[in-house]
Formats: structure tokens, C-alpha cells, sequence
């Protein structure tokens, strides 16, 4: 899970750029970068850390010209390396290059290994580096061309922004997996970002989601945009999207995130209709499952109480508490209210359960502070199937779901009951009439190879 | 408004009081300090910054002994002095000391002036300075009866912890203004605390309030704790604390935070009763406004909406927008869910209006955002006085609510009909039968001098 | 040891001071502070760190007005507390005050006791805190007098200088025992700093010494400066200054402290005249041993070689060698020239032997690296007791001199022969005519009580 | 002018490489990076800043394994791109790799060239990134018969060391042109670096030079080490190592450094012999014309003095001097010893001079503090041509001596007189019998293409 923006056209575009990577840090808080281009030449700054610390006046006066593009790099599995921050950058025989890339090439060891065999060399772990040897190796005159081609060798789920000395190309996978909206800056050009609610900030407006399998083109020599459908679409957006990963004022694909999320609860209370629980007030597991609790109350008219307070000033390194403090560790970061809980049942809802252990440590905190029973209620489905589109998602091994039944997860995670939410149900929360991506709910990995 | 935390009796003394630290954060964040006692010696680092930051393994193995006080210091108008910050440690005449405080004193220049008249240094800004000093120049043999006779000159909101050699005086004034709560720890010992919130983290159970006027003396030689009433009560709790200070999980003098203010958004919601407006949605203003926002919609029924999303990742520094963004700034902190309220009239809830430039950038924000009406909820009385007991409140002149009507802030906050809670609601809000500290709102400077 | 710097009269006053005290890093390291006055305003900023890393154009933009006094702090004791660095600020009953102050003062416990029986408190360690006492308790109405009487009190080593809101008072002891030179600027105004390097990089001209029991005021009133002496001067410099810490193009007293070195080095030459000892070169220990090296090759006619290198590299932290490494760790900051020595006889000439570890670590390195013989040779007498006028000696049973003879010495550091200057020889080499402070060498504690 | 250091076969040898980088940070002091080698993966660790503070214990035990290669950085045009540290890393067909290069490959942009022909891409500016990618296309199916190859395209002034997952490789070009040497650790293994001043600090012997032309390969396979002449010798070492580069205590080639310029000292004074000048003293610049300014003192009779000092305690960044203040600026790095030069005849003793205007500077400043005559002399030729072997040498128009003669040198840099080394001079000072790289002197540039 990424972040990227492309800004075009615009005499403040990598200050607009590093507003709108600040608007979506929620995709990504370990490295942040930007390129731009300037006089036929291009200028990239990227390093660990939140967009705030590195970007400021020095880093941004260097990044010149009118174009940039960024990215916001999600925690990676292999220590920090610097490295492995976007944009990547590479010279090739037409000139310089930058590219943005959020989601995850389903092809990309085979290709690499193909490249390899050839004499290539990677000096990084990321897929992007794929895409510039592709577009490296192609044999065409124009830039477009190779990247026509280049793609044409990539399967996955993708957003690519690249950007020349003087062009920015938009690219979005033919099943439009990972969002990607277009709107035009009050201020004078246009930007593309992952999120809508980076337009709020840059004041720009929203003009429409980039298609599946869409190419955009920003260039110099044409008033228009130019448009390329480089594939047949067939549309499968992200169910994971609006279940956890975007922020609630984004509009993804036409749907606001917090209204789906509103839904999913609301879905949840009517599947609670007459199971003949009683319970007396609705918990929020915050601040991802706030939306759906709100809707679960508002359906069923059961109070929404914040049951559990989080503390926003959890940062990097902290005081590890010593052994026997061992279990103050999670109330770092949640702690329960428990003038407000204790002798109550409690209907407490999150966002999804993925290895069972945070939901285990919340439900015997609140039993812990008195709550008398805990129905714990899931605004997705059971989690089977590890995600390869581009979600930080563990291994089936680690996924509780896919080793027991949801009787013997409620049982695991020490709750009175345990419901999810059905596919059917998950996909009528965000929008009959699409045909959503659920790979990690039903194992169904359509990406054709 | 600053925390205050004391440990006594536990081996992890200074680790326990960085982790209340930590859970009280909340009440600022410019500079942190702890001072322990081991083998007769008192050991302190201080230093600006988060707790998280401050407090690192190397600081907490330097911190020895088992008892220990801490503070978390509110950002101050006079820069980032690192001498603002507490403990405030001194050798005086019966050896070593150090005090946080958690108040404000009235008589401070008075008493500071007659000190300096008699010869007397001050280093710092800080009222606490005061103290160390009457108790030094006091000729009472013991500790404990300098402290008394200190007390009686000073006047003010105020909670001590004084840290000795090898005990603990803690004291709430006699009004009790300013919240502090005694603890036992699970792991042993006891701990006061500004707010119950920090009990959680460190595994402590509630026991009771300190009294107001109540000196509680810890010591080596007394197996209970000892308890002086040094003045007649006469209990007048700030109500602030319940309208925004404190965090919603902490229960002050008996009364769960969140539960008042969601009273707060109740009473709002049935002042609206008849008022013959009709509105979409209640909409809060993040975090503060959240609790009554969901009161008000309880009461009302009609639907609760995160209508702004707050951003949690601005730090200290960053990207300054330039002058054409200006515009821009708000937004980094709060963002307008577009899709939600275009074309809705909004019932916004906000903890306190003081000055009125955020609330006319948020009522403006929201039109520009699609609004069609902004009806404004205050879950307070208006602000006319400035605060002398602790709260940093800014002069007369600056309280927009000191200046004008309630039409004319409605008018320059550009709402469309503004209310707030009436002094009775707020009294009746938080619990009848208490004499609350009001003064911000009725400008009763009740504190006797 | 410290530094300390006055400017008066120039409007980038702060500014010209960090230069002064970055010229003087040399002679403290661990904090750095400057106080500045403007319109009836003391600010102050003190840290941690380098000269360098402390002021920033930020630091020196608050710093605001025309008259500024600074400070660099020496390594202490008791860990790195930022409250132990000076300027020393206080509001006292006249106003507010500023001092920095080089030296120390041996009445310091005594005058500390009758202030704290007085019921002063004392909020850090530094003598600079018992003269803010004295002047603020004293009764008089012009802070020249309450100086006056205060130093009256005050016995040691001292140079003091205080900033009022527009006056500065320089003071030095009766005895001049630490270095302060009077120069103009040449873009306006003065500087008074411990040592003259600090003229030239602010573009001052050397005026004269401040004289021994000197009290200079400067002030807005007078067109020219004003001189008091308080104390009957018995001039007794410390001879310290010139063999170890000030810098070599510094002229204290009106003696290049390099030819002062020089001479010590030829002294050493003269008394090795017939000794019968054959060495191949005159090796420093870099960087204080070099100036006493070349002048005893000048006067030997053997060769100077450095056949030691430093490294100034060596930071704050780094790696720790493991422990089968440790011998490593000396030659982090000093390597033999293992091709220049193999197999020769060396003259190795330090500065002084403290404890006389490092000496023998010297001597050992040099052996493993191959030198035939090590003839040590120390540009000082024997150091037989700890200095109590403001340098920074460990305490009798730490200093070799004072537990062994010169012949045990030299064979604990393993050298082939030892010699030091006599305390006549040393007298000799800076100059003749002049009682200088040499505790150190012959325990002669003159200062009167 | 870059620091390379290799570690084979010692369980330490990341703290061993941290060590010798440490010893050579004087050769790049902008970034500083690691590979090791452990259980069949490479870890590497690179970051801006020096070795002391990049390698902290953390960093260490990240870079396991007994294998471990190191890179200082010298400053670089294009910024502080941490990109362009090394050492450089990739996958490729045979595996992993890492290189550190030390040099500077003549041929590189056409190779550069035909490798993005046929479509490779570049990720950085560094050379080294030509060497993987004609490693990773040859098809051969050893790595070391690929690495043979490559070099046969490779032209230039290089020194390399090569890590695979299990051994490493070790190249210095034809001509020997930068130093390599080899050692024996005493704890185990072997070490190659630059320069021998790293061998002293880490307790390794010196074994031998790198030959030219020389692949030397560690291998776990091999007890004994595995030398392979990969081409014709023709000696040519770079003499700027001896004049200016290298850390003094090093032995380059079997010559001490530190005694090569005495030498060119030595010779300086010789050529003035019969000059009729008269001067009081020999001043060296320090730290770099220290060594040449003995060599000249000892030779001709005449005091050597430190008549300027340097400030060890310059930093990356400081306060700025304003405009007025600009005079200031040189001064903060050196100083003059007014007392020991004003109305003295001074003779200077400078390295090299490049551009001319450090020359200037310290003539006019030693003559505004009073010299009456300052002669300058320079223990190299006069620089007329940009060196593309490896040393940072601005270009032809920047180079004083390209443009001017000697006597307009003289008078441009404002001196009484000016004095070079001829080449024959430099020759012989270094060893004769030794046909050196002099291309910045003579214009030979002798690498064949």
C-alpha cells in the first residue's frame, strides 16, 4: 500500500506535490519522495521519514520546474533501506526518467529472472525497476511507445506514473485495481493521486477517475489532455480500499469510503437483527472502525459510545516497558474507558481480523476493565488468502481465517460472539453492480497471467 | 494546563511515571521532565520535546530510585526555554528538592515581588520558583511544616508534588480546581496522577481523589499513608476540564469525562428542540467536538457524520504553503468530507469558541466544501473572562465573546445560527450539587486573596 | 576551564560573540551560551553542543540588541545538564542580570552555606549562582555598589562578566589568575574575551589586559570606558594558561603563548645538553606537545618529526571497539609513524603528565611501533596537587606526581628516561619577573581566605 | 578521491571496515557505506555523514558475516545524492554483487553509451555502475572470468574490490595509478585499503602492495591467497598522493609519505639557496604544507613557526557572517600569529595551489596581521592541467597556472615572491627510478584508450 501523485503544469508543483503526499501519509509513513523536472533535466529528493520532516524549504526550492511526481512509501519488510524509496530514477538511451508505482506486479520475479538472463541488474527489491528495464530495452523511438510495450510484459495490479523531461504518463491496470483520480488545480494545472482527499488540500477539482487500462498523457505541446486506451478494462477495484486502507473523505471510483464504511455496519446491525443479543452500547475498535460502528448504531439504535480511547502520540521509539510491564504494551496505543464499560455488554467493531492477535488483546482489555461480554462484530469478511495486488497482507499461515472456523477464532480472540460480514454483504456495503476485488475473502485471483 | 505525575514505593519509579507521562501527553507536549530520589540524592533530566522522545533507556537508567515526579509542560508564550521546564529541582537549607506543578498561582507577583524585595533570585518564569523559595527561607526544622507555612502564602489553583530525599508531600489546593487522583499500583507502590487516564497505562487502581486543601505525605516510615487537611474545602472543580482539557477516558471527582460531554451535546441537542431548524447531519469538530456531537445526535436523532476529517501526522515542522496557499493551511490539520455535506445543512459541534478565527475558517471551509447551512453548537457557555487559575487562556481583549453579542460572533464566524450551552446547562451537564470554578464563563474570580 | 566574551556597542553584538566563541572552542566543549540586551530585555540562549551547532542564524536572530556576553562550558563532572550552562540568568529586585564567569571560586561551599542558612536555594551546581545571591540580597540601590560588596565575599579565580538590561561589568581578581583582554572592533565598540585569538576573527584590536582587581564598566552614559579598582592587584598568573590551554596565537598578559612553548621545549633541550643521551628525533605528542618540540629541536639541533598523527576526526560517538580490540582504541585518536621510527631513538615531548595513563599508552604504542628508546620529555614541572583556581585536575591521590617520584614515573610509563622543567625553568620560559600562580607544581595555595 | 577498504575471513570485519574508514575519512568525508557478506546474502548500509557517525553499534550488527567491503565518499558536484554512495549493489544473473571503486574511468561515457544503446539503465552518476552491468552482460559462468572481461573494457585510474556472496576480488589497474596495499590481520584475515594508515588502527601488518595490473581473490575455497596478473604492469603512480592526498603515516608504494614531503621541502630550500632572500621564518599552511615546511626549515637553517593556526572545530554548517563581516569568513579555518609574524619576512609553505584564491587570501590576511614580506613557495609544479584519474581537479579555465605565469601568480595571490617544485624536483623528492602519473603538471595523460 503506496501513496503517489503526479502534479503537472504548475510553477509550485513539488510543493503542491508534497501537500498532496501529506494529505495521504496514511498510505505510507517510512520514506517519501519527489522528483521534478526542470530545463530538460530531473531533480529528485527522497528519504526516510514522514513527509514533514523531509520536505521542507531547502529540499523543496531544489526540486524545480513545473512538473513532479512522489510517492509515500509503506513499511517494508526488509529494514529501512533508503533504496527502496520512490521515485525511481534511472538515465536510458532517450534521455531521463522517474517513475511512481503503487500495487504489485503478479509476474515480476519472472520477468526479472528473463531481464537477468539478459544481463540486467537490479539494485533494489522493488517491481518497479521491472518497468524501467522494460522501457529501457524496447526498441522504439518514442517514449510512449516503449511504455505501450513495456506494460504489455506487466501483470498485476498497478498505478505507474512516469515522468520525462517534459511529460508525465498516468497509468492504471486494466482492472483499475488500486484508485487513481485526475482533478485540475485551482492554482493552474492538473494532479493525479491516489486519493481524492489530497485534492482538498491543494485546492484542486475532482474531474474523474483514471480508467482501467487507461493511459494519460501530460505534455507540453498539447492544450488537451491526450488519452490512450492501451487495454480492454474490466473492472475490479479494491474491496480493501474502502474496508480499511483509504481515509474516509476519499471518493474512490464514485463511492465515498466513509459511506461504504457506514454501510458495512449498517449491514452487520441488520444481520444482528434478531440473533437476541442484548447489548448496551456499541464500541468503536478507533479509529478504523468509528464509520461502521456509527452505521451499526444508527441502524440498530444502540448508543455508540467511545469505549476505547487511542493515542495519537505513539511515535517511533518508546520506553520498551520491561518484562513483568509486558502487558501495558497494547494500552500504548488503546485503552479502554472504563467507568463507561464496565459491567456493560459491549458490541465492539474493527475493521477486519487478519492474524487474530490485536483483536485478542482488545477483547481481554475490556473484560479485563469489567465489560461483562464482548460480541465482536467484523465490518468485512473472514480473511482466507493472502493478497498479491499490491496489500501488505501476511502469509496464509499467518491469516487466522484460513486455519479455523469463525467458531474457533470467536473462541481464540476470548469474545461472547464473532460475526463477520458476508462477501455478498461487503459488496452490496460499497455497491451493487461492480464486480469488486475480494481475492483475499474468496481466494478468487482473476488477474490473468 | 500542564501533568503531573508522582510515583512512590515501586522500583520502576521512573519508568511508570514516563508511562502516565506518556498517557497524559494530552496536556502538553513542549517540554517533559522527571526527577528520582535514590540513596539521598536527587537525580532529574528535563528537556524539551515529547515524552516518547525525551524519555529513552539511557535517561530512565539514570533516573534510580524508587520513588520519582514528572511533568508535562503546555507549550509557554515566552519561547523554548528549556529553564521553563519542570521538575523545578533546588538545594536549600535541609538538603534537596524538586516540585512539579500543575496550577497557577494569582498572588505570584506579589509573593515573587516581596521575595525579591528581600533579596531573593528568580531563574525562571515559573510560579513554582515561588514555593522553593518560601519553603527555603522558612525556619521550621522540618520539611513538612516549611511546606505548611509556604502554603499559607501562596494563593491560586494549584497541585504540588514535592519530591525530597526519601518522601512525597502532594497537595491540592483547597478549591480543588485543578484534578489529581491517588492510585495503587499492581506492581506496588501508589501513584497521583493528574488525570485517571494514566492508571491504565501503568496498571494502577483508582482510590480516590485527592481531597481538596489535602496534604498526603508518602514515606519510608509510615506502612498507610499519612493525610494532613491543611485547609477548609471548599471544592470548586474547574469545569474546563470537563469541556476540553481533559482526555474523555479519565473519570475527575467522580465524573467519567465523555459522559459529560456527551450530557453537554444532549443539552445543546434539547435547547434545538423547538427551534424549528432542520439540519442533515451533526457534524463535530475533531477530536474535542466528537463526544458531544455524539450526544446531541443521540438526543436528536438525527444522524452523527464525520463531516471533517482531522489529520494526525502534522508535526511540529513543515512545507510552509506560500502566500497564494495560504488558503491551504487550515486544511492541513482539518479536512471537509466534500461528498458528504455538499448541499446539506450542517449542525457543527465545537468544544469552545475563544478567539473565533478557527470557527469562522471551519464554517468557511465548510461552505466552500458545498454546505448549504452551518448551524454552530457550542458545548459550552461563552468565554468572556480570561482564566487566572491554570488554563491558558489569552487576555479580555482577544475573547471574541468579550467583545460581542452572540449575533455578532455568529455573523463573524459566518454561521448560520449559533447557541451555546447556558452557565446552568454546562453546571447541570457535568452534575448538580457541585459549586464548579466558572470563571472563564461568569467571571466569579472566587479565589480568596 | 571556559571561555567567556563581552561585546558592547555593536548592533550584531550576539553574532560577533558566537565568532569570539567559536574562535575559544578550545576551551570548553560540552555547552555554549549567549545572553543579549535589548530595550530593557535580557535573552538568553544556552544548549548542548559545539559553538556551531548551538547558533544558527535562528538562535542569533533572537538574540536581539547591541551588547552581548557568551560562554563555553568545559566537560563536567556530573553528567551533561543543560541547566549547568551558563550565561546564569536572574531577576533580582533591581532588574534583571546576566553573568558568564571563568574560574572558580574556593569560597564557593562556604558563601553557598551562609546563603542557603539565609534560605537561599540553589538550582544548579555553578559557583556563578552565589555572586547573583550576593549582589540580589545585597541592600544597595545601584548594582556597581551590590557588585562591589558582593565580590567583597567572593575569593578565587575569577573572571566575571555581567549584562544588565545596559551595562556591562567586567571583572577580573586581584591576582589576574585567568586570562581578559580588552579589544575595539573595528566596526564599532568593544570585546572583552579570555583570549586574544578571539580579536581576530571579529576584527579587534588587542587594547590591553583587563587589570588584576579591574572592574570596567561599559555603559550608554559614557563616551569613554569607565575603570575601578576594587582590589590592591598582587599579579599572579596562571602558568597553566601557557603550558596546556590557551591557544597558541593568544597573548595573555603580553606573552605569546606560542614562544612561550617554544621556550619550554628549548629549556628542556638545554637541561638534555649533556646527558649523554643519543636520540635520533624530537617527536610531539600532537597537538599541545608541538610548539615545546620544535623549540627543543631549534635549541638541540635534532631533528622534528611527527612521528605521532592525530586524527581530528574523532567525534562524540563511535563504534566501540570489542573487547579483544580495546588496545585499538588509543590509536583513534593517535597513530605512530611506524615507517619513521622503527628502530630509532625518540625525544617525545608532551605538555604535562596528569595521570599518567595516557603517557604510558603513548610510550607502549610507540615501542609495539618499533622506536628503539623512548626518551619522555614533559614541557612542565612535575604536577604534585590539584588546582582549586578554575582548572579542571583530579584530585591528589589521581595525580601520579603526588604518589610516585619521577624515577617511578618513568618506569610505569615505560619510558627510558623522564625529565620535566623545573618549576624555575618553567618560570624562566614564559618570563622572568613575573609571580606566577603554580599550585600545581608547588602547593603553594595563595589566594588569601 | 575516495577511501576503499576490504576484510576477508575475520568475524569482525564490518567493525574492522567501520575502523579503517574511520582511519581514512580524510580521502571523503560526504558519505561512508558497508557491504558485508553472510550465509549467501549481501547486507549493505550506506548513508550521508562520516564513518563515526553512519556506524553506530546498531548499524554493525546488521552487517554480519566475515567479509565486508567499505567506501569513503569524497564530496561530489551534484548535490549530497545518498544515491551516489557506495558501495554500489545489485542482483544480477550469478547473484548478488557489491562494489567500492576508488578512481576514475577515462573511458566510462562511451561505455556508458553502448551499454544504454542497448538498453541497460543508470541509476546513479558513479562509474561503478559501468562494471556491474559489463559483469552482469558478459555470459560467461564465472564471476571472476566476467570480471576479467569487464576490465578488458574498462580504461582508466581504478582500484576496485568486488564482493560476491562468498568471495572477493580485488583490482588495481595497470598503472598502479591510486594506492591499494594488503595486510595480515592480527586477529585473522586479511586487509586491503588505500592507504596503510588504516593497517595501524585495525592491528594488521603490511604485507605487500596491489600489484599493477593484479586481480587478487579471496575465497573460502583457497588457503592460500589466489593472485592473477590481469595485464602488463607500467607502474605509474599518481604523485599527487604523496603531495597532498594521503594521510601522512601512510606508505604509498614503499615510499613514507610523511618523508616525501620533507623531502619536497628539503628541495624547496635548496632551489633557494642562493637567492639573496632573507627571512625570519618558515610558515607553514597548515595541516598539509607542515611536513614540506620542516623538511625546508631543517634544510635551511631557518626557525620553522607556526605563524598560522588552524580551527579544528569548523563544522558543516555555521552562522554566517553578514555581508560587512565577509573579511571574517577565512579566518574561522585559519588564522594568523600576529605577535609572532608582524614586520617579519616570511617564508609560506603551501602544498599546491589550484585555483589561486585560498593563496591570496592567506597572503593578504598574514600581510593585514603585519608580515613585511611574505615569499611563497609550493611543494608541488605548477597545475596547468584538470587530472582525470581520479583526483577532484577543477577544469583548464579554473586552474591558476593554465592562464598565468608564475610571476602573474606572484602577483595575483599579492606575494613578494613565488617558488614551485620543477617536475624533476617533485620526482626526486618522491624516489627517482619511478616513472609517476603527472599528468596535472605536464599534460601527459597517458592512459591508452
Amino acid at each position: 500500500m503506496c501513496a503517489i501523485v503526479g502534479i503537472y503544469g504548475n510553477d509550485n508543483a513539488a510543493r503542491l506535490a508534497s501537500l498532496a503526499l501529506f494529505a495521504m501519509q496514511h498510505r505510507g509513513q517510512e520514506a517519501t519522495g519527489i522528483s521534478s523536472s526542470f530545463e530538460g533535466k530531473i531533480y529528485t529528493k527522497k528519504d526516510r521519514g514522514l513527509v514533514s520532516e523531509v520536505f521542507d524549504d531547502k529540499a523543496l526550492s531544489y526540486l524545480k520546474g513545473n512538473m513532479a511526481i512522489g510517492h509515500n512509501r509503506y513499511s517494508t519488510a526488509g529494514g529501512d533501506s533508503i533504496l527502496d524509496a520512490q521515485p525511481v530514477y534511472a538515465k536510458y538511451k532517450l534521455g531521463e526518467i522517474s517513475i511512481v508505482h503503487n500495487g504489485n506486479l503478479i509476474n515480476k520475479n519472472q520477468v526479472r529472472n528473463e531481464l537477468i538472463n539478459n544481463g540486467a541488474i537490479f539494485q533494489t527489491g522493488m517491481d518497479t525497476e521491472n518497468l524501467i528495464h522494460l522501457i529501457a530495452k524496447n526498441s522504439k523511438d518514442r517514449l510512449r511507445d516503449r511504455i505501450v510495450e513495456a506494460l504489455e510484459k506487466t501483470i498485476g495490479a498497478y498505478c505507474f506514473i512516469i515522468q520525462s523531461r517534459n511529460k508525465q504518463f498516468v497509468i492504471r491496470d486494466r482492472y483499475g485495481i488500486r484508485p487513481l483520480s485526475l482533478g485540475k488545480l485551482k492554482s493552474g494545472g492538473y494532479i493525479v493521486a491516489s486519493e481524492t482527499c489530497a485534492f482538498e488540500l491543494v485546492d484542486a477539482e475532482f474531474i474523474r477517475d483514471i480508467r482501467p487500462g487507461e493511459m494519460l498523457i501530460f505534455s507540453d505541446k498539447t492544450d488537451e489532455l491526450e488519452s490512450i486506451q492501451l487495454f480492454e478494462p474490466e473492472f475490479r477495484p479494491c474491496a480493501f480500499e474502502y474496508v480499511y486502507f483509504a481515509r474516509p473523505d476519499s471518493v474512490i471510483d464514485g463511492k465515498n469510503v466513509y459511506t461504504t464504511r457506514e454501510n458495512m455496519g449498517r449491514t452487520l446491525a441488520k444481520n444482528d437483527k434478531d440473533n437476541g443479543i442484548k447489548v448496551d452500547m456499541v464500541v468503536p475498535v478507533p479509529d478504523s472502525g468509528v464509520p461502521a460502528a456509527l452505521g451499526y448504531s444508527n441502524e440498530s439504535g444502540i448508543d455508540f459510545k467511545y469505549g476505547i480511547i487511542r493515542n495519537h502520540y505513539v511515535g517511533r521509539t518508546f520506553i520498551e516497558p520491561t518484562q513483568e510491564m509486558r502487558s501495558m504494551k497494547v494500552k500504548m496505543k488503546l485503552s479502554p474507558m472504563r467507568s463507561l464499560i464496565a459491567g456493560k455488554s459491549l458490541l465492539v467493531i474493527d475493521d477486519s481480523i487478519v492474524r487474530g492477535t490485536t483483536s485478542k488483546r482488545i477483547v481481554r482489555m475490556l473484560k479485563e476493565a469489567g465489560a461483562k461480554e464482548v460480541h465482536f462484530r467484523v465490518a468485512s469478511p473472514e480473511i482466507k488468502y493472502p493478497c498479491f495486488y499490491g496489500i501488505d497482507t501476511p502469509s496464509k499461515e499467518e491469516l487466522i481465517s484460513s486455519r479455523m472456523t469463525k467458531d474457533e477464532v470467536c473462541k481464540y480472540i476470548e469474545a461472547d460472539t464473532l460475526e463477520y460480514l458476508s462477501i455478498d454483504d461487503l459488496k452490496n456495503s460499497i455497491g451493487a453492480g461492480t464486480n469488486y476485488a475480494l481475492e483475499s475473502f474468496d481466494g478468487d485471483y482473476f488477474v490473468r497471467k
